[in-house]
């Protein structure tokens, strides 16, 4: 599907290539998987990145380890495929989508074996179907995602809008497309964006380096700005909305997302600018009530003091590195995902919306 | 004046020493100046900075350039001084601090000649102590602003503060000491310091570079956090209260300093944070009405796309700099100066101590 200008991974059913994230933007390197050790090592060393982009790369693997089965009964077969499931599982300890599309990949090949099926030869298309479903289904989330988002021309009165993102939640962190940058690309078809503002997003610049690319790539005007500039934008009238993605929204609405989200919220608010998170429905965790339940990962003080692995802290210096944030309910203006753009009060309208 | 443990500038005269601000926090080296032309050369290569420190320093070129003068008339000696003023003068276009401070010493030289002064030897003394002056003054200054801001004690029911900062307002940006920087100095003396969380502030690191260091030089807890943290850590309860410093201030309280602090003022609000800027009175310009009479300077991107000499953005990505931003009054609850802890309404409080 050529929806994207440069694609996060291509699949020909006989490698996975994936371009190469730590080396964007100043390099546009694929690195070719050939079987599901490639694919561990290129999760873990953070070749892809973002949590749906994970997901189909393991799939993938899954796919790849099928077709490298040689010859031997269907209990071989079996066995091949689920040791090399643990192998890719365990590339990233916390990734929650990496184990729901390795966990479906494993019971597609139960389900069809335990219904009778007799040829390896089909249990390995079978296998490949999946994993090419699981990325078709990604990319049509956010298809669908941006479809939903043209909403926001009724609620804009304006010709063109400014949007101000954050971070990456882009094409390359999923299959293609993106949640808020799918966004961006289906507001820009249609004509409505004017300029978009890409916080560079400290400690790891996924603004600078990803999402600006990715703008870059698809022509899209924009301009990055440091993270602190945000607020001055904003008083200057020079941003209309914000639009960003989420890691995991709670059941009322509270949205954890990357560290800087929840002062761009406040910012928002204070300068009466709508705020979107957009996301695939999977993301609304109905199992945590609140954001007060969704512990915030405090990673590496080391992320912060290097750049690009140039030191720009030194190392006797103690540093905080929370990688997420919580933004309030109160503070989100519309929740858009593939079933609809959800309106407060979200504590009802979530669960309305689990039902359709 | 033993205030600081490390000094920003030593003056012996017979040469100035400055403290490379370019190579800390990895770095202390001292860059001796022995005459007007090195002086000027450590100004415009950003050996010093800090509007304070730069008019010290351009004072005790003044001094060197008398100090090397070997014989000669009175007129010689007064066209000797005058073109030294002219060469430092030219190193930074548009420091206010450098021009006011080499007026001053112009001023000075050219009283005590009309007044009838004779000896080349006495008008070299008269400038030297003039020199000195303008240090201890601006020394003075900021230790009076740290004792007034222990006012702060009775305005905060805690035993112990938490208290975020933004760029560097410190002893490295005056003669030593410090605006902001002071107030820390003066509320950790006396026991009142629980923590200090220090914006790195993107993009010249001003933050984690010189502040953080000061205060690990003082024995001071610190945290470092990138800029985008500092509404999370208000929303956790960590930050009680905000001290920055300021370039300029309007006569009714709009300040302007280093871009991101109105960020943080809204944040501040937001959380019910006491807010205060830091400065010298003299950074209150009576001519100036409010912020929207303040120009904000736009900075070349190339500060934004590399970090220490290291590009981090690349060259083709379009990037916006603004090096300051403006914070409205209404978002300040007191302007700490030499002259008091002035508190609003700031459009008439500020010109009553005017008249003090």
């Amino acid at each position: 599907m050529d929806i994207n200008n440069v694609k996060t991974l291509i699949w020909d059913r006989n490698s996975l290539k994936l371009i190469d994230q730590r080396e964007l933007p100043f390099k546009q390197i694929y690195i070719e998987t050939k079987n599901s050790n490639d694919v561990a090592l290129a999760i873990k060393d953070m070749v892809v990145r973002g949590a749906p982009a994970i997901g189909v790369t393991a799939a993938y693997g899954v796919a790849l380890a099928a077709i490298n089965f040689k010859n031997g009964s269907i209990s071989e077969f079996e066995k091949h495929i689920k040791d090399s499931i643990k192998v890719i599982a365990s590339s990233r300890p916390t990734a929650v989508n990496l184990f729901w599309a390795l966990e479906r990949m494993k019971k597609t090949l139960e389900e069809k074996i335990s219904k009778g099926e007799k040829s390896v030869q089909a249990l390995k298309e079978t296998l490949i179907s999946e994993a090419e479903k699981i990325e078709k289904e990604d990319i049509e989330v956010n298809l669908k995602i941006g479809k939903n988002s043209l909403q926001i021309f009724d609620l804009v009165k304006k010709e063109k809008i400014t949007i101000l993102t954050h971070c990456n939640a882009g094409g390359l962190a999923t299959a293609g497309y993106g949640t808020a940058l799918g966004v961006i690309r289906s507001l820009n078809s249609a004509g409505f964006v004017k300029c978009v503002y890409v916080d560079e997003t400290r400690p790891y610049l996924q603004g600078a380096r990803l999402t600006a690319w990715e703008l870059h790539q698809e022509n899209i005007p924009y301009y990055v700005i440091t993270d602190n500039m945000a607020g001055y934008f904003m008083k200057e009238g020079k941003i209309d909305i914000v639009v960003v993605g989420a890691d995991r929204i709670a059941a009322n609405g509270d949205t954890a997302n990357k560290i800087g989200t929840y002062s761009l919220s406040v910012l928002a608010k204070h300068h009466n600018l709508l705020f979107f998170i957009a996301a695939p429905f999977s993301t609304i965790d109905f199992n945590t009530r609140d954001g007060l339940n969704i512990i915030i990962e405090q990673r590496p003080a080391q992320e912060v003091r290097k750049v690009l692995g140039v030191q720009i802290i030194p190392e006797y210096m103690p540093v905080l590195n929370p990688s997420f944030d919580i933004t309030p309910s109160e503070n989100i203006s519309g929740i858009i995902t593939e079933k609809g753009l959800i309106y407060p009060p979200f504590n009802e309208n979530l669960y309305k919306f689990l039902k359709l």
